[in-house]
């Protein structure tokens, strides 16, 4: 009988959080992932993702299910209201970043949780969009992340959050940009 | 009796659109919107979004229902795939804002579509997120969007998607990036 030790802290298993860590070290190719999102237009402002497949540690694999999400715009924008709109996506990948990158740092500092709450807020001047106006910037002007947290000394606390921060892929996306490419097919 | 003109096209509600333009150009003060979520973690890399409340033309305003979004890490990123990773949510954040940008516009221009579909894909390399490189970004390196379209003109068609790309909020966003800041409570 083999005995496997599992340690887990705020539900991260870290022996395999460690694990996975040394492998990619021994062989960075297993790093190189890529995520995608297919898109079918429904109706108006309505259409739905679905997130499935994946690429990464060097061979294609998918979620234990497909994921389907609806956007659309409310009333008030002319929309059905079927669905948060795409920019309010924007906030909860934002929030789901941070949050999930403060349980792995705590868990790998030995730093215990009790509470990881987040409101995020982000100021849209629609004039962009609407193309009524072309000083007004299309997107967000500012975004606001404002956590709660409570578990260890608030120190230690504060600590993970900004390591957190400072290794988010979301954070970095939203506040330094990617390259974007917009490819069209009509046939 | 009341005839009431509701044109329709791609099930956009035109003259509905044209009046909220309209009004927005009499008071621009109906184009500051506010969007929020609000997450919650839940255990390990798991965590759920609430989208409800927002801010827009001069008063607090509710989506007709609460929409939760569960995020995760997939096993092979030591998660136990309970929704998509965050980063994921990007992709579709993205396709949905070009396609609605899409109907809108070719509703405006009288364009008829009968399909509108993408996959979006982007490259990240994970050394950034787990601390491997130092050179290496924590987030996506690209995004690229391919698009079908069927329905009018295929020049007409390219020339929708091109104006949806050039008005849309969550493409400046994710090309041009937004200042956002993060505040902690230890209360």
């Amino acid at each position: 009988m083999t005995v496997t030790e599992h340690t887990t802290r705020n539900g991260v298993d870290t022996a395999t959080l460690f694990a996975t860590l040394d492998a990619v070290r021994g062989d960075t190719e297993l790093a190189k992932f890529q995520f995608r999102a297919t898109n079918r237009w429904l109706a108006g402002t309505h259409n739905q993702s679905t997130i499935h497949g994946f690429h990464g540690a060097k061979q294609d694999m998918t979620h234990q299910q497909p994921f389907t999400f609806d956007a659309d715009h409310p009333a008030v924008l002319v929309g059905n209201d079927n669905g948060p709109t795409p920019v309010e996506y924007l906030l909860h990948a934002l929030a789901a970043c941070l949050t999930a990158g403060i349980a792995n740092v705590a868990a790998a500092r030995g730093v215990t949780l009790s509470e990881v709450s987040s409101t995020v807020e982000g100021d849209i001047d629609l004039l962009g969009i609407l193309g009524l106006s072309n000083e007004v910037r299309n997107g967000y002007q500012r975004i606001r992340v404002a956590f709660t947290l409570r578990g260890d000394d608030p120190e230690k606390l504060r600590a993970v959050v900004e390591q957190s921060r400072r290794r988010s892929a979301v954070f970095d996306v939203l506040t330094n940009g990617v390259p974007v490419s917009v490819d069209v097919s009509t046939d």
